[in-house]
């Protein structure tokens, strides 16, 4: 088979060592790997390129996609997805990988429809936001990345009598934010999902400091648009100086961590060996488990947090 | 009730986040946290003090063990296991919380045995060498900390026609050279638990560098104590200028990475949670569940490396 | 003597690596070293404490200050400043050394003139806005954290045309973004200091872009407010995709770097060197020497960004 | 004027960026830059290529050297060199500029006897070992690849009632080693320039013992060849454990520090500036200034560490 790969929406870190394994594995298989450069945008325009081990030589340890990614309004009339469907043919391709988010494999969920090209979506974004899928492709790297900023921001924090407000990325979810907030043992977590209480907050920070409380760290995700209000909420009524420092496009690079190659890798080989046997379906990942899911089922579920992980994290949101 | 924790044998990062969720949940579960400082030799000579919140504030994204480690022979007399309990009566302590390697689970099986002092063992060593068991703490650290310093040395690599020959940790155990020769993309793999090919290998490099390779990146398990001769097999057999790196004990070090940070806290809160149900257990892991095992069956067991992932590296061994 | 330090105004990176020579070397030439904690308004409050060796092991790898920092507004009331010269007198302090910037130095100027307190001041800051002076402790860290931070922007800036508005600290010093524009090959530098033309940028933007420019870096200093503004120039003039990052405090963060740590070492030496023939100076360090300088020649000065650097860096700023 | 490049001997962090300025910088100055790759090697096989802005695009970062460097023994042959010079004449090379340390100097020095080729020597060893000059471009980075890693091993010693011998590059000079105990604090540094009494230190350390030191960190010089007998005094002299770590490969890489990339640039503009005028110097860097300096000078002279550190460490060699 020839099978070309592309990668749509944002991009995140283990990006590159997916295409490198589906470069590598395609080729142990007898299929014939293909690049798709600048998403569905260069699908439309038949960007469309044989893949070379060569090409994927060095690209383990990048962030980012070597292929490039893009949104593309204009897939969603008919006109564009038939040149796209064109330059498929021209070129041989007979199935589709692609990394990114639900709006991706809706994208090619739509494709399907049309004109029945195979493809296999792989969930890659930094916002963890796919339902039925405890992971995606990006957040590992995200997570250690916002650690390692937090690690740097906790030395200066300690250095005066403030509160640090961060905001982290992850859209309307607050995985990013919530996460974190448990790993750096931050004292404060506001995520979209659940709701707050900075009144309850407000009585336990007092409380803490007259118990010699130096200095608080507070995660708050960007999918709120809070972040100054908690700033000024901390120097209003806490009474401490302040900061907010919004953590940004970091969050999307670094060198891919190990967890995030090896699971990169392993969503690239559930795909390639079930392209043929079921050609439009999402891999994902639930309990350690690979499991292929059809785009319904994924985008008329909700995807759900780890409770496990929001009890712990209940008295950073001010929940009794 | 009144709880001890004591970290034991090699130290690995991880060890203080779990250190801190130990005393963060003991008391939240209305229980007394202690120290014992020193490992079995500081239990030997009582060093065991009560815990409190400031000890563990800051401590999450350090490396090392705060209460210190060691290793003990002195332990297997019994006069001195005898002074250990004694110490323990003194101090009021009701169980103990070992965070170590199988070494360390024995040692407090046989004082079990001896006083019916409950506790619970955790696996926790760089070495992932623990039957029945995925994930010791400090492992996903080890592993990115070898992953920077393969960053740093493949454009040192790339700049020669050279093979690197890196020595990774593991004792008798291949796991993290298994681990990082995938997750890095090395030509080479050289384990004690699989049989290599050097003639293979040879046949298969030759031929590469025909083809225009460039350097070679070569992992090797300590345990095999090879990493100079295979240095010296490069340059003879290959005809490749060569260098050997043994990586040391910067494999123990770094701030823990988010997942070494939570998995710490789940042992920990397993081990609490049914530590007085399950005076004499130890806690594993295994496909994204706690268990709880009986010593015995873990020490007439045989630790697996992942199957799939030896499939991947088999021809980085030379096997066909 | 009795000699104590205090830290003043922001922090930077490099002032523990300082406080730990100054202790060090104080016991050396025989002084005896004190700590003033949280700045001059610590020394209101009278926080001073012999200080150890024991108090400044471990320091040397870690941002931010021990000794915490402050601003304080009561010092400019004659009463408070009276309050803190009691203080000094009842602990027996001869002599102070400060870390801080220009207005830390004018409030010892002024309790000098009260009261004859002998001083040192050390520049300390990471705008290295300080006249007559090239280096301000906690400057290389910075830069190479604002490096690290381009570094993991720069992949997922080339997985997109996009535009990438890094907004780095400063205050009304260019320095950083100026040095940090050069030393990472940014397309953009706009600083407070020097006037630029987005009109020739523009005519040089789209020059390149036809000739194949995949995305741009800009760097813009946090003194000029105009990021957001520059993000939108990008999206409408340009007509690139941009997304704007402000590093914040992850900038005062960070491990001191080697030069940082020598660098805040030297200035303690020459301190407490010349403190007691020299009782009101600030420490300098201009072409690489350490020299002694009066607070009034430094006030009366204005500092200036290195020429040459501006030089290569006048094409970034849409200079012919 | 046709400059090209080459890199020789050992790479270090810091070439890639003295290679883009190279090529940039020519343009500007309306030279023509070319590129040889593999060293002296590649300049006898006539490896050359006229150099473009997109062959140094996105090498800013990279450690090593993208034209890879080589040692070559067939320069030393008249045969060779006359076919380097060949080479040279075909591509129109009217110049060149190299990379490396002071073998290789003297080779294009007696190149320069033979066929009159202007050259410029540039400093590009992590050693710093070349007489009459303060930088040699690599070491700001190795410098800072060691600090990170004895970070990392810090907490890891402290765990343990242990003393850490680690290893440092730069052969038979100490300037590595030396420089990185101050920076780091350690409590041993054995270089090869300085003699060091072990008896001295022994008292020292033992008295520093009962007074509560719990670790050692020791930084030894590659070229004293006695890491491994350091690590065996501790174990019996002090009757502490020990552990050994040869830091190797990784001090070599990593991205280029701001001051290394700042540096290398200024380098490469003295270079190209003054190859016309001064045909056969090496660019040497000294108090802050960049100086042009004969070969024979600087082969005659002996390089010298610096006397102030020599001062500082004089405790940690045993000095009284």
């Amino acid at each position: 088979m020839n099978i070309a790969i592309l990668t749509s929406g944002g991009d995140s870190s283990g990006m590159n060592p997916a295409i490198k394994k589906f470069v590598e594995y395609s080729y142990l298989k007898n299929h014939t790997p293909y690049f798709i450069y600048d998403g569905l945008e260069g699908l439309i325009e038949g960007k469309i390129k044989k893949a070379s081990f060569k090409d994927v030589s060095g690209i383990i340890f990048r962030g980012g996609t070597i292929i490039r990614s893009s949104r593309s309004k204009r897939w969603y009339e008919k006109t564009y997805r038939k040149q796209a469907y064109e330059n498929l043919k021209k070129h041989g391709i007979d199935a589709l990988v692609i990394l990114g988010g639900d709006g991706s494999f809706r994208a090619l969920d739509v494709f399907y429809k049309d004109f029945k090209v195979p493809f296999m979506g792989i969930p890659a974004t930094i916002d963890n936001d796919i339902p039925l899928n405890d992971y995606t492709i990006g957040t590992d790297t995200a997570l250690n990345v916002i650690r390692h900023a937090i690690d740097e921001i906790r030395d200066t924090a300690s250095s005066f009598a403030r509160a640090f407000v961060i905001e982290v990325m992850g859209r309307e979810c607050g995985y990013l934010a919530l996460t974190s907030a448990v790993a750096n043992g931050a004292e404060m977590c506001l995520i979209p999902e659940v709701e707050y209480s900075l009144e309850n907050l407000k009585k336990r920070y007092l409380n803490e400091i007259k118990n010699g409380r130096g200095y608080f760290i507070a995660i708050v995700a960007e999918g709120l648009k809070i972040t100054d209000k908690i700033k000024e909420w901390f120097e209003k009524e806490i009474g401490f100086e302040a900061r907010s420092t919004i953590l940004g496009h970091i969050q999307r690079g670094g060198s891919p961590t190990v967890f995030e190659r090896l699971t990169a890798a392993e969503f690239i080989v559930k795909a390639i060996d079930h392209i043929e046997s079921s050609p439009d379906k999402i891999v994902t990942h639930k309990n350690g488990e690979f499991i292929l899911k059809d785009l319904n089922e994924i985008i008329t579920s909700k995807y759900a947090l780890n409770p496990e992980m929001l009890k712990i994290a209940a008295p950073l949101m001010g929940k009794e």
